[in-house]
């Protein structure tokens, strides 16, 4: 059992074996109101879906317009036309936008109340989990509603990512490998390793691969958040590969899974250090190659695209402002920096490497 | 100046001599955005007016309405247009309803952005200024939604007080004789005495006793707020006069006065408390005779209801449970206390003393 620190409270993440046993944990000694992914509620055994308390469970479609401030609204009304109120708790169980929704409406119904949340997804599991951050979309705006509101506890079920489908097992991975790059060679080079044997391993052995580096990803993250919850200083390096991956769903209307353009922003952003001098080409070329796997063939839908559309799409990004391009550039594993780059950089630096991405020519 | 300390972070009180001191001091190294009550805006010196920057000023309409998730999210996108972001600072002006919109709005906002409040009523400035809490409405459910996120600064203007109708001071009055109850006969003794010679007063006199009662209520919030800001155990004794004000407000739709009908409130519970044998009768007869001004006509605003009404309106309070009413009772000044009252103890007293209200007869 991990113990997570936060300024609001301390957290713990559990693992369990099974769905029903994370589902009987959380109703053992409580009546909870649950918020549940309607797909995994859809793909759950159905003795554990009928252990769901039907008057106290709320459905929610997981997606980019249910996850903004307007589309919630039904589901608070539901949620309190249930009966949940102060003393209440909150069970979420579900990927990002699920962990999203109910982080926000558990902040804000009564002025917070109690929530846990059983991630159901690889990205949510070994990244969002912990944390505390939530992101909800208003209007045109993307994630700049939000709070930091971190659950009370964590359950942890390998078995929710047998179904879980392979892009979305690559998404995750997207994660896992940056918190690798972060933590230094070392680690890298053994989830390489790891990964390299993964598909020729049965169902349960991946689930047991995947389950150790879930560990391993928090193990990077944990120490993190802990100093810098509120996203002002060291969190930020976290989004390492986050600058160009946000600005690669953006264009695609979110045609590319989210870990999936990370590590496309991972390898643009080292391209850019290449050209900058911060990085060699070797090192470059090295990732480029190993990372190949886990993004092909998404950055086929880059092809073509209109670099202005893709410059647009990094000057909407909430981080950036006018002042220069917020970006974490490498100097090698586990030398991230941030940085600002100037108008004069993004031309000489960011515009060719988005160039070759988007000629299919990375440089390797 | 005043120094509150919080959980999120210590904010400090200060007064200002005039409207446009206290613009003057938020701008002074800053380029905020301002929420501005529309009625307090068309009050403002043409000169003061003029000074609030047009690009970056919301006004918005305070009403039960508008203080809901549904209207506020016109007032987040124009904000967002406006350009306000995560380094941003927001400017609250207003009472009540535009200190709990703001604050929601700066408690979310990019998980928060830093807010000062400027607040132009007497409620606001003597009760709600401090303490943290943002209640919003959502659907039917009033105030179920919210947060604890303090401003960074309270300027204090006895000046926005002149323009206040006379109903408005008597309900911020309302609250100030809450506090002096719970402190003590000393001090009540005392506020009665000053508000005696409050109609003989010119306004220059009357702003300056307001001023003082603003003060002497913060002495009495701020110490329970510091130990108990998420209103789990001692603040609650500050919720004295509520359940039944509320109830008050609520089936005359709000036709009485927040603090007039927190005054209906105390007396009530007073009423109460004699009938479970807490206070004397003559305790209640004397706060009964010298509350009277400030509450009055409003009491006549109960005469008739249905009594069925007003304890459906005492079900719906958030604050309920099906276990009991859940209530603050007196054993005199100074002496109040948390009580869950029973289905027995609702009919045996509450009952009689709402019938005596309906009826016109508080006990004398």
């Amino acid at each position: 059992m991990r113990n997570v620190r936060s300024r609001s409270l301390d957290y713990t993440v559990e693992s369990h074996p099974s769905p029903a046993a994370a589902l009987a944990a959380v109703m053992k000694d409580e009546r909870p109101h649950f918020l549940v992914d309607r797909a995994v509620h859809d793909l759950l055994d159905p003795e554990v879906r009928a252990s769901l308390p039907a008057e106290r469970l709320v459905l929610m479609e997981a997606s980019e317009v249910t996850k903004s401030y307007g589309s919630l609204e039904p589901v608070f009304l539901d949620l309190l036309g249930r009966g949940l109120r102060r003393n209440g708790l909150l069970v979420v169980v579900g990927g990002g936008v699920l962990q999203d929704a109910g982080c926000f409406i558990a902040s804000v119904l009564a002025r917070g109340i109690r929530w846990e949340l059983v991630p159901t997804t690889l990205l949510a599991q070994a990244d969002s989990c912990i944390g505390s951050k939530s992101s909800i979309n208003i209007g045109a705006y993307k994630n700049q509603i939000g709070t930091f509101c971190p659950p009370h506890r964590v359950l942890l079920v390998p078995g929710f990512l047998r179904t879980l489908p392979f892009d979305e097992i690559r998404s995750g991975l997207g994660e896992v490998i940056k918190f690798q790059l972060l933590s230094g060679e070392q680690g890298f080079e053994e989830l390489m390793g790891d990964l390299n044997s993964f598909s020729a391993l049965v169902t349960a052995d991946r689930l047991s691969l995947l389950a150790k580096w879930v560990e391993r990803s928090m193990d990077v993250k944990q120490p993190v958040i802990e100093i810098d919850e509120f996203d002002r200083g060291p969190r930020l390096l976290l989004n390492y590969g986050h600058t160009f991956g946000h600005a690669f769903e953006s264009v695609t209307d979110f045609g590319i899974p989210h870990g999936i353009a990370v590590v496309l922003g991972i390898l643009t952003a080292t391209s850019v250090s290449v050209r900058l001098g911060l990085v060699s080409e070797n090192h470059a070329a090295a990732l480029a190659r190993k990372l190949q796997p886990w993004h092909e063939p998404y950055a086929k839908r880059l092809l073509g695209f209109d670099i202005a559309n893709l410059l647009a799409a990094l000057a909407r990004d909430k981080k950036n402002s006018a002042a220069g391009l917020s970006c974490i550039l490498t100097r090698g594993f586990g030398q991230m920096e941030r940085t600002s780059l100037s108008a004069e950089q993004i031309k000489s630096c960011v515009v060719p490497a988005l160039t070759d991405l988007i000629h299919g020519e990375f440089r390797l």
